[in-house]
């Protein structure tokens, strides 16, 4: 499981510099816990990171799915890409919320890629 | 370990749904990333996913702790009644954020149960 | 995996904690779903929820990889210990947002070593 886990761990990894961003952009912007709003460029910051996890909840089991059934390899080919598809994503967003789409979009598509191919593949030979 | 694997598979694949009815309903009813509020009929969109997120952290590792060391079978079974009880869930909030209790009680109780019974079969069974 | 599984327990029952505590929170506060704003006191409650959503998705596959190709015994220390983290946090950020800082710095911190620590010892140990 060599490659589903550097996979997991490059994700991981930069999920973690998300969250060291949003702590950042609450001293920078001045928005106080528990407020997440009320600041523009703290909320598109914000965002990046809930979105992340809400990826990650999708994409963490697919891929492990994925790489156990189906192919290591292919699964740490495939979560390296979804990593590069979050880090183009955040600089979309980071920018301008409006241009978010194509790093969104390729997220999202190679966790559905994982989920539902390992799924077949467990079906197929798993016991 | 193939019904677990079924039951995540209708898991992720509903919350799949929930993700898309989120970038529907922000074009639908106009709130622009990155706000996530201003709109109840959005709101009660968006809460329904980010709900789903929170317990998908609690279903997910309980459900496979389970399904290993107790039964794959039940795994199945129960998991499959959480993606029902979410359904439910999803519909109640949809249509009225006050009936939403059934729906989020039941997918909560089905995650204390995995929680529980997976951890008592693991100890019990496990090396 | 005897102890990565008791250390899973206590987080993810901890957690349950957490959002029982949200569900008590909205009535106590008067906050109706699907708001999650406009009362401090339930915003800080609500936090401590949704922030443990945050750290969880890091810390429990980091624990798991940790568990299984460094050690279990260290995986489950390193596992209740972050739960101790977790629970500093709440008690800290209950009382005062600005208090909250050593609880989040503690958890964060464990889970970066499990994630580090855990992928050094998969590609060392590992196939």
């Amino acid at each position: 499981m060599r490659f589903t886990i550097l996979a997991t761990f490059a994700a991981l990894l930069t999920y973690c510099w998300f969250l060291l961003k949003v702590g950042q952009a609450r001293r920078k912007f001045g928005v106080e816990a528990p407020k997440t709003t009320g600041n523009a460029d703290f909320e598109r910051i914000f965002r990046v990171q809930q979105n992340t996890v809400e990826q990650l909840v999708l994409f963490l089991p697919s891929l492990w799915i994925f790489g156990f059934y189906v192919s290591d390899i292919l699964a740490g080919l495939l979560g390296l890409g979804w990593t590069a598809a979050r880090a183009l994503y955040a600089a979309e967003y980071y920018a301008d919320a409006k241009t978010r789409g194509p790093g969104a979009a390729l997220t999202f598509l190679i966790g559905i890629v994982l989920l539902v191919g390992g799924t077949i593949g467990a079906l197929i030979k798993g016991p």
